[in-house]
């Protein structure tokens, strides 16, 4: 019998944004948020609510921002669609301009932090909680965080407002045996608490979809998939392989077929996200995919072997 | 520690060549076998071998035959390189025109059937392995296999004289438990006897290189990939991925990761392989490829939630 508890959610707009600095047609994120609603999914990222002041309006599109009349227009129309969700970053967000829950569309904030900027993130979390939202915390690049400093920060996590706590495979460097022992560990300090643990993969290595299984067979509920695997290089667990996976009858995949039909074959052309051998070569490294990113910008994009080679021995000469 | 009793075997050219009718250029075929000796691959299948009676050597290419002469031509010059593999199917091969080994550079032949055909395969087993080679059978469509039918199978294969018996995941179905659990029925009947289990994987859930992991995992020891995934529909397992997991010393991914920027790259260009959505459709579905490979091959080529509808109804009608 398939878990009720589960929540999809989909960060394609938030996620995928990474890639063209959020400059998506608000067409385009009406149609996302139309289909993640058809499909049944629980939260719809619709990007980061990210401060003004910080990032220029003429630099990066309507999803960096997430303002009240954005969220509007990209869901007018919508009966009973997915709930709204955010991202926000430690530092780049004014707290104060964010209104308190009943006056905004948004229903769940997510505070991405790495493990030393727990602390912080609990500043966010119990601010942003008090003025009505629902939270949880992503722990990116959690393939680096040694064990110590995560359960300390597990701890003080599990004494907070939230709803889920995030396992982020940012480098997408994880393995099956690693992602069980991650959500054993979490689930040690938050499900005394009734906090979830989410899971959250990167595909470096072709691993993501496999991944977010695991992490569910070891009892995550909280789910992200991005349409067609759209994000930042080798991208997400797609939100159509997870959905024919999930055996609660809500959750639709034709929806998902249809916008990947019309809207994702014309982008992937324009934009590119997927198995690309930088982002493979970073994965298997464990390390941020930064240098694949330049790497990728850059007219070497397609040396390989080079590439590779460059990567060992900046660890040799670490 | 690393298992020394792992065999990579690439199965670029075979499987690959499904795409093409074997159509590849004779020095692809030989950058490839460079590739895999360079990388320390175990084996490298060169094709199969079937009958020039029933295959048209004007429409298929020399690695459909994998005779003599170019088994010769594409391995000359390579000193201590991998051991040369082919497979034989069903009724496709004369037994008769397959030389003693003494007279052959192939080592290893694989006998690829379904379950319904392992009396079969038990009889070319005999008849080659009686003429000096050493043999494995890969059995396949194994996600539709009933299990009293598979044991009977593995039992007698168990009496053979056979290096490995291969789980070939054709539909790109399974998943990790069901692996798990495949591996262990194998092992069950097959290690006692000194016969290893063997894994081929399809990615149509892109679970090909997860699932591989997961049968090492539980004691698979003969892996088969392919460079760059190539491989018909979804590809199958990639070899770099492979190797780099693996973490015997022997294994070098250098000379993988160079052949893709140079040649798969652009054949990539010619050929499509890869995730693409109607071979996850009928993977989900636990299908044969074949109305995918259909639909790809039609004007229709995109029209994935038609495509998904029409298999569904098929279901129910069925």
């Amino acid at each position: 019998m398939y878990r009720p508890q589960i929540k999809v959610l989909d960060c394609t707009i938030r996620d995928g944004g990474l890639i063209n600095n959020h400059c998506f047609e608000d067409s385009f994120v009406k149609s996302v948020y139309l289909a993640c609603s058809l499909a049944g999914v629980d939260y719809c990222e619709l990007g980061y609510r990210l401060s003004k002041k910080q990032f220029s309006q003429d630099k990066f599109g309507r999803s960096k921002f997430c303002d009240e009349d954005f969220l509007k227009e990209m869901t007018t129309g919508v009966k009973n669609g997915a709930k709204l969700a955010t991202m926000v970053d430690i530092g780049r967000v004014e707290l104060e301009d964010i209104k308190p829950k009943k006056e905004s569309m948004i229903e769940l904030i997510r505070v991405a932090c790495y493990v030393k900027d727990i602390d912080k993130a609990i500043e966010y979390v119990k601010h942003l909680s008090a003025k009505g939202y629902d939270m949880t915390v992503n722990v990116m690049a959690i393939s680096t965080a040694l064990q110590p400093d995560l359960e300390e920060g597990l701890a003080q996590l599990s004494e907070c407002p939230l709803k889920a706590v995030y396992i982020v495979d940012s480098f997408g460097g994880l393995f099956s045996e690693q992602v069980h022992f991650l959500v054993n560990l979490y689930k040690k300090y938050l499900s005394p608490k009734g906090i979830e643990v989410g899971i959250h993969c990167h595909n470096n290595q072709q691993l993501a979809f496999a991944n977010t299984i695991e992490a569910i067979r070891k009892g995550a509920n909280y789910l992200d998939a991005t349409i067609y695997g759209i994000g930042r290089g080798p991208g997400n667990c797609t939100l159509e392989l997870l959905l024919a996976f999930l055996k609660n009858p809500k959750f639709k995949l034709d929806p998902v077929l249809e916008i990947i039909e019309k809207e994702f074959l014309p982008l992937r052309e324009k934009m590119e996200w997927g198995y690309i051998i930088p982002y493979m070569i970073t994965g298997i490294l464990n390390q941020h995919p930064r240098s694949a990113i330049a790497l990728r910008a850059s007219k070497d994009k397609d040396k390989f072997a080079e590439f590779y080679r460059t990567l060992l021995n900046d660890i040799e000469l670490a």
